[in-house]
């Protein structure tokens, strides 16, 4: 039984190399200006091995991304046992760990699938945030969100997209500013959103307000 | 000299109607699911004449989305006149009544392209963000906006977008309604953003204080 194991375990490694070392391409050149070549001769391995593994470019490309986005949304598990506001810190943080560790993959990710051909790519992106909204929903306690608190919600997490972006271009914010800056984005946001929604309001008082207990 | 002239708008109008039909397309259907042939009978006319005037299907998709992306960039044009926030207000409602008569091209360029191979479609994208961004600035007398500063707009740039694609498929919240939110989330992020930044303190006192003049 040994040798079937272990033996998967490297074919698994294998793909998973190959699929780093494409993320790691496809982040830094148009998939256009990316060749199976270049992704064999970067993993060290053959053309026909990354043939064998994954079919064809954007199969390889597809694979790569979903591979990030799993990993993402593995980091997104909440740990528990914190008021909400500081499971949001906790997860702030490990998105940007993991923006950091796989800088390649999250801008592949975000900066929309080149090589997308048939509507993959967004829904890899879109199944990533639904992951979010769901996440922070269920730590607030919400069913159900109206529409203003539904907008809050989306525009925080395409704010939190675009500051990781923005802190790979740049990196002049420390992270743990820039962490909490986006907490307090989404306080200012459900602010706003409270104007229209009283459910958002009470929502916003419990968030912030039944202190330190 | 009057048959060249009418000859030419007249190719003008049919390319046009080439790019209106594709995006109409496109941005229902993924782009491997559309064919030169669809687009053509969209439009009333042969697959020939698709390919005389752009070549190929990405070639007629980046010419479609460029096509939306500048009315976009026409409507962005700021009026002159207002303090800023009427005149973002302003011009949130001009990119506003855009998503609302080109639902199909708004939705088609930020969800991304699908068949974009060379990131030409990205660079559209980023392009539009850019312009959005200097135009903001502009208004604000910004020469060059610190960290803070630049993902504070960012985001907000993001967040309307978010709103945007996010009315097109609940308008669950009157467009009213929806901009003045947005609006309002502008000034509530540089809220943020002036924790970190004194400039963005004094810019948002600008924005908000010295009332009617």
């Amino acid at each position: 039984v040994a040798r079937p194991a272990r033996r998967r375990l490297s074919v698994d490694r294998r793909r998973e190399e190959l699929m780093a070392a494409a993320l790691e391409l496809f982040s830094e050149r148009d998939t256009g200006n990316v060749s199976i070549d270049d992704v064999a001769s970067a993993a060290g391995a053959s053309r026909a091995l990354v043939y064998h593994y994954f079919g064809g470019k954007q199969e390889l490309y597809v694979a790569a991304l979903r591979s990030a986005a799993a990993q993402l949304e593995e980091r997104l598990r909440p740990q528990g046992g914190g008021r909400p506001l500081e499971e949001l810190a906790g997860g702030l943080r490990r998105y940007f760990d993991f923006v950091e560790e796989h800088a390649a993959g999250f801008a592949a990710l975000l900066r929309g699938g080149p090589a997308n051909r048939s509507g993959e790519i967004g829904e890899i992106v879109e199944s990533v945030r639904r992951r979010m909204m769901r996440l922070i929903m269920k730590q607030m306690r919400v069913e159900e969100p109206g529409p203003a608190l539904r907008v809050a919600l989306r525009s925080w997490i395409a704010s939190v997209e675009t500051a990781g972006l923005d802190w790979l271009e740049h990196r002049d914010i420390e992270r743990p500013v820039l962490e909490r800056m986006l907490v307090d984005h989404m306080v200012a946001l459900f602010g706003v959103a409270a104007d229209h929604d009283p459910q958002v309001g009470e929502l916003l008082e419990a968030l912030t307000g039944d202190g330190a207990a």
